[in-house]
């Protein structure tokens, strides 16, 4: 059992901080217990702890409790304590007082999904866009663990715009992808999410316009934040619809948000004309761009994709993250913003966590400062391109009539459209009875979805379990168009 | 020199998935160049990126990148790539199009205070909240970091809610204090900065009372949260004044947010019959309670600190953090919400950041679950006892006449307060001359401050430079006092 926690008595009030004399304290004690109507019962600070406390001796304050007794306020107990006698004014007080906790918000109509785990035992997963955990460095990583833990800098206090040694080796692969960039303009985050939260928090103008499908994440935050969001109409198969987008563009959100590559969940890049088109209705219409680039580091060949930051400048809010490609537990990421946003977003992120764990920033800038991120990625890289080279020869074996699939060539995921009166949501629960998942990602659409299609993901099956799940996939889609 | 990204090029407008034959790839490519415009000079996705996106042979995006050089749209440059030729619809775009970014918020008019660091070189900095870094169990802490990176789970997926056991173990440290918290209603956070924001965001009535001078990063986020905010007056000497306190809180608030132990700035706990009358005010007017107890581990003696969730029950929300006691750059705390409220904060902390690092959470598990925590806090407070006695000797034997402080008993702060017609700002910058540093916790206090004092931290200085620190201050505020 719990010991019940002592009398809090406030003796600041007279002669504060000086030694008190022993009348003084005893009068002290007094007026609180009996003014104050504690209840009976109640237990007084030891002896040595209100001599501590007050910086006194033990023995006046001892002197002084002896005297409460002696005036009957105190009983004390032997070995137990002192505690208020029962005598003076009794005022009972309920031994608990219900507190009702405060409304809350009601949460979000559509609950966010929660985070993608490794396939559960029997399931054959092919909705993720997580990564295949035998395929991320736990070894290399570790190692970077063992290191920093012995460097003091790890337990240094942390730094609100997060480790300056991080940033700038952050900076410094951007500037080498030709994008605007220094140490001073980049803010460690939480992951993409934590990147994208400070980004709302700090717009005066509370308007985003954003793909519709959405990142769903982003689409619940945004609603969470409040911000009135812009839908633009996305295919993965054609693109933007630029009437569509130029008639919401032209209305001046705040900003644009959108993923320039691999787009989550239809899987889309944006063609190098579609980019040069936005940057065209940025300076039109005035809005600012947030850039989600976490593509960018999952494409073989060394090859760069175009990204906005690089042709728009540092007008352009860009972010990235390391969760997926390195480690989704590490949870971190970074905002490219610059010297008139940058101010404003550390101290949002000040506001919002005051900063985050200097130990994983160090073990990360270990990580890349000894290569072991561009080693990584190739390797990373080589085993996708299997995975994605197979994928779409066993969609172009077994896939019935009508079924279309995109083409990414890079990311972990494509989006598979469905024949028109094939039902998709009977279709997952069919392919869940045959131990087979897939994303419908409903929450990432403003409204009736105008795809229907899903998210295949290849990052996270080995290339037989994805093999047999695509298998599974074609016979239960053939059995349902028959069934039209 | 960066290379230039490719041309991103949508080949999935026609018979999407399925393979293209080489006049499907001639006219896809032809298509994007001409009708949308390219610039001439961009350069051609190489012919391996191509094929692999296609997952076609090489051979065949080959022959139809010779047809489209045979036809003019592009140019080869040996060993370099493709380029779109200069002659087809040659529309010039500008090399860069600057993106304006979008207009932030200001900054709050007092922006949050970074966060301490230890003492700067050759500074005595008497204003500090933290602790010692030479108190701290980096030894410790560094043997299960080592000991965790080797354990798969360490690397699992994060978990939303925060790594199960760690909320199992805190939930246990809980309840032996008689806290009625179970490892369901725990949610971790980065910090207890976190857990505020949390429940900022998920608050139905944006209102909110706390002290004045409150807790200033809390204050911070209320306003960046665009939270309407009761000041509740609090006197260290004196604690709450319960006219104006009621006052307030008859207005019914959606939350009452207040630091039950060693608050900050001011160093105050409450007294028991004060947060009895809290507990009362709660139920007549009908407001919740957001308790902040991160002081209940700072006290020796293993006695327990008066705490509302103990004696209001479950509705009461309750915050702690193992910043300040373990190691500020951990950044890990957590919030004790109930069946009603934890599903909200749960789902706010996804939209903010999904989730935080599995690994530091494992670690802080590890170093609960062997029982380092209390020995750790056993250790710690037996010196900061020391310190915080030394601190009370010191200003006993050196302060003049007329300057008053507060005798806490435990946390890393005390209040002085300085005589009437003392300037506190010419104090503090006739001692930042003299290299010693105090915190005047301006931006803690909601409009002009009704106390003409100061945070003194006897947590970080070694006893010696303490001494030094309020010799000093002693002298100066001296002169202070004979100049009025």
């Amino acid at each position: 059992m719990a010991r019940q926690p002592y009398l809090q008595i406030n003796v600041n009030k007279h002669n504060a901080g000086r030694s008190l004399s022993m009348a003084q304290i005893v009068s002290a004690v007094k007026e609180q217990i009996t003014l104050e109507h504690v209840a009976p019962g109640c237990r007084l600070p030891p002896v040595r702890v209100l001599a501590h406390q007050l910086g006194m001796s033990k023995t006046t304050i001892q002197l002084a409790y002896d005297e409460l007794v002696a005036q009957g306020l105190l009983e004390s107990t032997e070995r137990v304590g002192l505690f208020v006698a029962s005598d003076p004014k009794p005022v009972p007080v309920a031994p608990e007082t219900l507190v009702v906790p405060p409304p809350c918000m009601a949460l979000p109509a559509t609950a966010p999904p929660a985070p993608a785990r490794p396939p559960t035992e029997g399931m054959l997963n092919l909705g993720s866009v997580f990564i295949d955990p035998a395929l991320l460095p736990h070894e290399k990583l570790s190692a970077c663990f063992r290191s920093v833990v012995k460097q003091p800098q790890a337990y240094a206090a942390y730094h609100d715009q997060g480790f300056p040694p991080l940033r700038q080796a952050i900076a410094e692969r951007l500037q080498a992808r030709g994008i605007d960039a220094s140490a001073e303009d980049i803010v460690i985050t939480a992951g993409s999410q934590q990147a994208l939260d400070l980004v709302c928090r700090v717009l005066k103008q509370k308007r985003i316009a954003t793909e519709n499908p959405a990142y769903s994440h982003g689409k619940a935050l945004f609603e969470m934040n409040g911000l009135e969001t812009l839908p633009l109409p996305l295919d993965p198969f054609c693109g933007i619809d630029p009437d569509v987008w130029e008639r919401q563009l032209a209305t001046s959100p705040a900003l644009l948000y959108l993923t320039t590559n691999y787009h989550n969940p239809t899987g889309y890049s944006y063609t190098t004309s579609e980019l040069q088109q936005i940057l065209g209705w940025s300076q039109q219409y005035g809005f600012g761009i947030l850039e989600d680039d976490w593509g960018a580091d999952m494409l073989s060949f060394s090859e760069f994709r175009p990204c906005l930051r690089a042709r728009g400048g540092s007008g352009v809010l860009y972010i990235n993250a390391f969760t997926k490609k390195l480690l989704p537990s590490l949870r971190l990421g970074y905002i490219v913003g610059n010297p008139d946003v940058t101010p404003a977003l550390v101290a949002s992120k000040v506001a919002s966590c005051l900063g985050l764990s200097t130990l994983m920033k160090a073990a990360l800038f270990e990580f890349l400062d000894r290569g072991y991120y561009e080693t990584h990625l190739k390797q990373l890289q080589a085993e996708l391109d299997q995975r994605y080279e197979n994928c779409l020869a066993a969609l172009r074996d077994t896939m019935p009539e009508g079924v279309q699939w995109t083409t990414p060539g890079g990311g972990p995921s494509l989006w598979v459209e469905l024949p028109a009166g094939v039902d998709r949501e009977r279709l997952r629960d069919r392919l869940a009875q045959r131990h087979v998942t897939i994303s419908l990602s409903d929450n990432a659409f403003f409204n009736q979805p105008h795809l229907n299609g899903f998210r295949l993901g290849y990052a996270m099956l080995s290339q037989d379990d994805m093999r047999r799940g695509i298998e599974i996939l074609a016979d239960t889609l053939r059995q349902e168009i028959a069934r039209r």
